[in-house]
Order: C-alpha cells, then sequence, then structure tokens
C-alpha cells in the first residue's frame, strides 16, 4: 500500500520505520528536515507539504501530531490534506486530542469524501520502536476493518471503540482513571510505610485485595517493590508527568464541554501541575509520590 | 480447643458458628441477651460479662466489636479483660479500628503476658457466613503461626502483614485506595459515557489497559457493565457508604496521627459523607456514581 | 461622541441605552433583530454587519459578547472590525473571556493600528441598568484616560489593572477566590450550625473575627442571616451557578496555559458542576451550601 | 479575686500575668517549674497539683492546655480538678479543643455543681502578652456575665457565643474559613501575578470587589503586598502551619462526629500537611502560597 505518514518525532518516526519495514510504499512530511531524512534514507519518499502528501496518490493518511491545533491546521487548513486529497482516501490521526476535535474534523473528512479514523495510542516511545502500540480507534466498522491491518504493522492491540471520536474518549477516560488511581496507590503506599509496614508486604496485600490496580500492581510508585518500574530507577523513562497532565488536562477540558463532575480527576490534574512547577515534569508520573515523603526518603 | 469469643453481631455471630462447627468449644458474651441465646442455642456456653469469660479456663480469646472505645473498654476497663485473664492465653482482635489503638491494647496485653493478634477481616457478613473471610493479621509469627488454624476455620485467606497493628495499617491503606479507585471508576465511566461511548466497551478497553482496577473490573459502578456487581441490583447488598466512610475516616485520622498527607482520600471521604448526607449512606459505596450522573439517568 | 456598539444582550442593551442617556451618538449591531429594534427606539442607528458598524465613521467600537470564540470572529472574522475599521478608532471589549485571547486579539488591533482595551465588568444586570457597574480595565494609561468618561456613563467604579489582558485577569482572580470563599462560607457556616450554633451569632463572630470575607459579610449563604442576600429569597436573582462556572472554567483554562497550580479553584470549579448537573444551575451560586444540608433543612 | 490557674505556657503565662497586673491573687499550677517560678517571682502562689488548685479556696479556675486529653485528665482525672474543686466555683477552660470534648468536661462539671465556660482565644501570643485576645466564649449567659470582667483583663473581644461548646464551635468554623480564604488568596495572587499583574494592583481591584477576604487585605500571603504582614518577613511569626493544621483537624474531627461534609476544609487540612511535611511547618501559614510558586520566585 501506498501511506502518507506526517509528522515524524518521538512517536511518528518508529511508527513510519514499522510500517516501511512491513513492506509498505511512504510518502512522509515533517518540518524537521532532520525528522524527514531520516526516514528517507530507510525508504521512503519526501513530500514538501501535507498538500504534496494529498496529491502523491496515497490509498491512506496516518498523521501523528502534538496536539488539536495542529490536526486541524494540517486537516482543515488552505494548504492542508482535505483540501487536496482525492475522495475516499481513508484518513487515521493517531494524535491524543480532544474528542470533540477529533469528531469536528472527522465531519469535515466525510463532507469532503474522506472516512476518517481517530487512532489515539498508548505504549509510549517503546511501544512505539517494538510496534507494540494499543491503537483505541473511533469511527465505522468498515473504516476500522481496513485500518486494521495496517495499524497491526505498529501495534498488537487494536480496538475498535465506537463511532467516530470514540478512540479519543477512551483514552481520556482510562487516563483520567490512572491519573487518579496512581495518586490513589502513592497515598496508599506512603500511609502504610508510615504506620509501619514494610513496603512489599502492604503491595503484596493491596494487589491480592480490592484495592489492587496497574498503579499498585504492574506500576507501584513506592522504590523497590516492582523491578521494573520507574519507581526502581528513579523515576526515568517511563510516561511523563507532563504528559499526564498534558491528558487529564483533555479530560477536565472534555469534561466542561459536555458538563460533566471530574472531581478527583481536576484534583488529580491540580498535583500533577504543583508537582511539575516545582521542577519535577519530566519524572516518570509515579513521582508524584515525592508529594507524600519527606524530601531525604527513599 | 476453648475459645472465648466476644462481640456477636452481624459478623461476630457467623463467625462464631463457624468456630462451633470446626468442633472447637466456645464461651460467648455480647450486651444483646437474643445474640447470645442464638449462640447458646448453637452449643456455646454463655458468660455474662467479659471478666467471666476471662476466667472461663479458655485458650484463646476473639473480639468483634464496632469501634476502638469498644475495644479499649472490653480489654482494658476495671471489669476487662486484662485484668481476668490468665498470663498466656491468646487475645485476638478482629474488630476494624485505627493502627494505633490496636498497639496501645497490644502493648498492655504484652505487660500482662498475654500475646495479642490484630486480625481484621474483609469480606462482609456474606463472608462471615461462609467462611471465607480475608484476614489481615498483625504481631509476632509465632502468635501468627497459632492463630493461623483458628482463623482458617473463619477465612480462606490469612495474611500475616508484620508486627503489631499491620493487620490494621493493611486493612486501613487497601480501603484508603478501593474508596479513591472507586471514585476514579465512576468518573471515568461517567465521563466516557457523557461523550457517547457505550458503557460495556468503555469497561472494556479500560480493563485491557493501565486504568484497570478492582473497581472497574470485578465491581463497576456503572449499571449492567458487570452482571454481578451490586450497580446491576439498584446498589443493594455490598460494602455500605457508611462503611466505607467509616474505614477512610480511620485512614484519616491515623494519617493525622502520623502527619501524613492523604489528599485524594481525604476529599473521597467527604465526597462519601456529602453523599451519606443526601440520605444514600445505606446503599453500597459504588453507588456515588449517582453524584456524577443526572437522576433521571439509570 | 459616535459609539459602535456589538452585543446588544442582558447586559450590552442596557450598557447601550446608558451611552444614549448621556448624549452620545450610537450605530448598533446584533444578530437578534428584537434587540436592535430595541435600541433603534430608543434613538440609535442600526448596522447590519460589524463591518458596517466600522465603516460608519465611528470614533470608539465597544463589544459585549458572549465568549472567546464570538469576540475572535467579531474582530479577526474576513466581514469582521478589524478588517474594516480606520486606524486610530479605540476598541474596547467588555466580554469577559480568557486573558490570552483578549491579548491575542488586542495584539491584532495594535497591527491594524487601532488601540484597544479589555473591560470586563462586575455587578450583574441590575448594575448595567442602573449604569452602577465596575469596568476592570487592561490597555495603556493614556487609552485608559480615554475610554475613562465614557465608561463612566455605565459604570461607577472604572479601575486600570496595568496592559492589555489584565483586566480580564483581574476578573478572573477575583471570581476564583470568590467562588472558594463562598464554599468555604458554606463550610464553616453548616459545620457551626450542625454543632449547635445560631446561624446569626456565628456570622458574627467570623464578621469580626480572621474568616471574615465578603461571601460571609454581604453575601452570606445560610438562609437568614444577611436580610438582603440570595439566601434569604430562596436564592433566586444574584449570580447564577452556571455564571460562576463559566469563570472558573476560565480561571482554570488561564491556569492551565500559564502551568499554574489552582487546587482549591479547580475543587471549587467540579463542586459547582455537579452540583448544576444536579438541575440548580439557575440558582444563585450561593446556594451551592445546598451540598451541604440535608434537603429538608431550610 | 482569688483564681486558679493552670497552663503557663505561651499563651498561658502572659495571661495569667495580666490577671495579676489587674489585681488578682492567683495560684498557679503546670508541669515545668519553670514555668512556675517565673509567675511566682511575678506575685502567683505555687500549688503542687490540679487538686492543690482546687482546694486553695480560689473563685475561679482557668485553664490552658494544649489538647482535648490533657484538659481530660486535669478536670476529670483521679486528682483532677473536678474531684477536688468546692461545689459553685466557676471554670474556664480557653484551650482549644473539639466542640464535644468541652461539652463532655462542661457537662461533667455541672453533675460536680460547677458552672463552666469554654473560652477558647484567638490572637496569638502577641495578643496574650499585649491583653489584647478575643475570647469566643460558650456557656449560659449569667456564667458569662460573671466571667467577663475577668476575661476583659486578658482580652479586648468577649463574645458570647450560645451554649456550652459554643466557643470551641465559633473558633473551629472561623478557622475553618481562614484556612480555605488564605489558600484561596494564595491561588489568586499567583495565578494573577503569573497572568503578568502586579501583585499590589490586583490586591487592590480583590480588596475592593466581592474576593475581598482577611486573608487578601490584612494578611495577603503575596510578599510585599501588606508591609506588616508576615509574608513581608519571610513568613516568621504569625500564625503557624503546624497551628493552622491543628484547628483544622479539630475542624474535620468535629465535622465527622455530626456527619457533616467540609470538604474544600478537608482539602486545605491536607494542604497544610503536606507543607508541613515538606519541612515548612514553622513557618505562617500563609506560606502555603510557596506551593503555587516556584522555589526561585520571591
Amino acid at each position: 500500500m501506498h501511506i502518507g505518514f506526517l509528522g515524524l518525532g518521538n512517536m511518528g518516526g518508529p511508527m513510519a520505520r514499522n510500517l516501511l519495514k512491513a513492506g509498505h510504499q511512504l510518502t512522509v512530511f515533517d518540518l524537521s528536515a532532520a525528522a524527514v531524512s531520516g526516514l528517507v534514507e530507510a525508504g521512503a519518499k519526501e513530500a514538501t507539504s501535507p498538500a504534496a502528501v494529498a496529491q502523491a496518490d496515497v490509498d491512506v493518511i496516518i498523521t501523528m501530531l502534538p496536539a488539536a491545533p495542529h490536526v486541524k491546521q494540517v486537516y482543515l487548513g488552505e494548504d492542508g490534506l482535505l483540501a487536496h486529497v482525492s475522495a475516499g482516501v481513508l484518513l487515521i490521526d493517531s494524535s491524543t486530542i480532544d474528542p470533540l476535535s477529533a469528531r469536528e474534523v472527522a465531519s469535515a473528512a466525510a463532507h469532503n469524501g474522506n472516512p476518517m479514523l481517530d487512532a489515539p495510542v498508548s505504549g509510549g516511545t517503546g511501544g512505539a520502536a517494538a510496534g507494540t502500540l494499543t491503537f483505541m480507534v473511533g469511527g465505522s466498522e468498515a473504516d476500522f476493518q481496513t485500518a486494521q491491518p495496517i495499524l497491526a504493522t505498529m501495534g498488537k492491540n487494536i480496538v475498535h471503540c465506537g463511532g467516530s471520536g470514540n478512540g479519543q474518549v477512551a483514552k481520556v477516560a482510562n487516563n483520567l482513571l490512572l491519573g487518579i488511581s496512581m495518586i490513589g496507590a502513592a497515598e496508599a503506599m506512603s500511609l502504610g510505610v508510615a504506620l509501619g509496614m514494610e513496603p512489599e508486604v502492604l503491595a503484596g496485600v493491596i494487589n491480592s485485595s480490592s484495592g489492587r490496580c496497574w498503579s499498585s500492581e504492574i506500576y507501584n510508585p513506592f522504590p523497590g517493590v516492582v523491578e521494573t518500574s520507574p519507581a526502581s530507577r528513579g523515576y526515568s523513562g517511563g510516561f511523563g508527568t507532563d504528559l499526564m497532565l498534558k491528558d487529564l488536562g483533555l479530560a477536565s477540558e472534555a469534561a466542561k464541554q459536555v458538563r460533566q463532575p471530574v472531581i478527583l480527576g481536576a484534583l488529580a490534574q491540580q498535583l500533577y501541575q504543583a508537582f511539575s512547577l516545582q521542577g519535577h515534569g519530566g519524572l516518570d508520573f509515579s513521582a508524584i509520590i515525592k508529594l507524600y515523603r519527606q524530601e531525604d526518603q527513599a
């Protein structure tokens, strides 16, 4: 297949490489010449604008961009994709943006004669490189069936979440709960240890009981409890506090738009914000446990 | 074995019956004559005061009482257990109280020459009747080994959590995280559905992703998602909001005593309190999702 | 003076009338024909588009619009003010919008050769009719001096808050604190009364002590304490919960843009949101005290 | 008058001195010999136990103790006041404790034939030395009239708050609102400054508008805005974070006892707790603004 790919950053770059490896023909665009030349060396063809990608006789276009304004610009701008792409070309946006913006762009695409899917990912740069991302996909069943084999070359868990925008909804809702339960795990672990329990024993009890969650089991924020978690390597790597902050911002913004309360979610967002203000935005988000421990503690 | 048992309420009553069924000899005490006579019919011997239980030549005494003041009265009062029990008799308190009170009583017991364990349970009245409770046990390894077979006649999961008071610590920390993650699950499910997703699909995505927790998987608060959860039967049965409120009260009190913040935990406690004030204290705690849904919604 | 006025709603309508009463010549525009004809009867001249207002040889243009997208459309759109207004005409936006949007429009105006002020108001529809509004004004000192006498025909308290956007900043910061202290007053009054104090006595102590605030003194949320407050007339009139919600939304959005935490502010926003979801968005915002009182209480 | 005084710490010491200066005869008790000898030098007579004070033929007894357990011990203990004082002697407790404990002790005093008032103070060690404290008094009108002239030698604002315990209720409710509005002021000031306003200008707008509160006007947490506030001298002196934490702990505890939510109050308590954990418990409570500012900021 001939695929257009826009956005070759930390996530998009390795995703595009996996498409090449799977034998697809690629025409790519990015504002960074370095990012483009890396892909060209790997076998992709360069395009000098979104419009040029749209006019390159592609079957599918995939975008991986930082935020909603970039997505709107690339799809809806004068020199953008919709103004130049042929009807029928399938559009897949893997950016993480708010669901209402996703639906707005998909609606414009539909008016243009183009099927469109929102397909945000989880799994981080490691998953992008290894081709093990999870894709949460919103759009019609037929379009999902078309996209599934393409996405499967970049990820291993491809989930259809329902109609347009629902990929974004699923991601935002999941990460809302994740951001809350991580702070909950941090509070429970810190309290239990302050009251005299060994962290490993406490985690063992919780993980076999009703407090059990991904944040206590797989990604426990207390140092030393889970060997492979960021907590056991100084909170480096993993999913940065500022990325969690972005996703909680999307959640509270989407909640505001539909007049839905997210009480613990809004508080969690502010705690990560306060933590980021203290200079810790680059640490894995499980480092939020530092708010609950004295500075000289592990 | 000859076991003294004090506190024959909704939990203690069925627990005592399971001890009888296992062949133990029981001497029981409760302020309610009806509760006592039920056990006497089942084969227990009645004592007319805590002191009388202590003097009945028992090997072990188990208590199951409503709150810390009752525990202190029964163990430390003038007519209480410690004033009359023989040295060496093992004391097991299965009440849910704050860890510091548990340690205070255990320390007094030690001065009296009595080994003591704190052994709060989870599993509810259903687990008490079926003999499938979880016991979280604090105290010495040797005393735990002695108690283990006795507790095993009333529960199926007997966990040693470390030294004195740690059974209470484990329960309080687990339920703190549970109280938080349930509200988190309620917010995530409500938001996702308000944004257009099917609740079953959303729960499926979350439960295979990083938002996964006991509250989303086993006990999902959205009606209809988990057939066996209280949400699917009008929030009846289960673990009442006012019981969760009691446990979060213990958690925030214990946190205050050791000067440990529990930020989301304190907010969760207040939300359950506000919900209880609206008249819903008797509903299962997952009914907290009603704060996030319009009244005419399911 | 010849003044253009766009936006003749509940606030803009009476403000424009006060300008007419003060002897100014008015050219007005609104999407609602009824709103326009009312002003025309009072002596204003009608314009059929923002562009037509801009081309009507006005000295000053004042806008009073619902939200930032409307402001951007009216000023920056193809048929908007900046595309057609003569250089040098002073632009005054009295809409309440986020500070960054205000600065973006003012910057575009400056590039167009037009001085611009942001001048949001407080005082409600009553103040608009009576000409007693407070104007919080952002922009240069010279432009503020020019605008001052014009604004003084619509308000009695005209405050210069510093450079462009600072009028919006002042309003957003004030209302953030107001939204928080009202809930604080509701909690303190409800708690004191639940613990046995007479509400009037409690308010008296607080108002002569360090808990004193506008929300306890002038606008006490407990019924009967302040005779003239909405609480004493069933929470009708006043400043609606949904308007407070809008302003807290602007505050948390502006905070997100500058990466500043607003922890109590975000929680306050969510509590008003939950209260609105329960169907109370039209009540005065002091009705939030209902979250803290049983339904059958006054 | 002959007055017994127990508790000669930072507050009680200077209060007792003011009673001596006013010409009263004093019999004093404290566990600290140094504290006692200071008062003896100033003219007081020493007693060696609470019982000895009670038996010293006093007309009135005043207590100023750290917390409820001390109050209960001194009044209700075997060697305590009630066991030895003559009927009719007026008892005044100026300690800050929870209202329910205050009522429990007053009820025991009444059974003993002793009228009792709870009379917690505000005004700090400065007010204690200067004799300018505020007394919030709970008890009967007649007893209040008796106590008024005595309290007036130690304070200048003596407020009758209603029946027994209501002095404590008033203090707890006032400080709950104070603790909340201070954080609100910190958020509003930090946000406004981050968005580009001068702190003095912002405070000026707020203090002439609906955000106005004691925390913004008299005690503004932003450095340099109010010359006499702790913020303008490095947050030294004033009302320590750990004292605010104690009072919010009393508020949330009292709220729990009457099943009343204090949502912002509980969050405020946790934020002061987290701030204290970071090592700032000794700073004035307005230093909480540091949570909202980068470390290198003023």
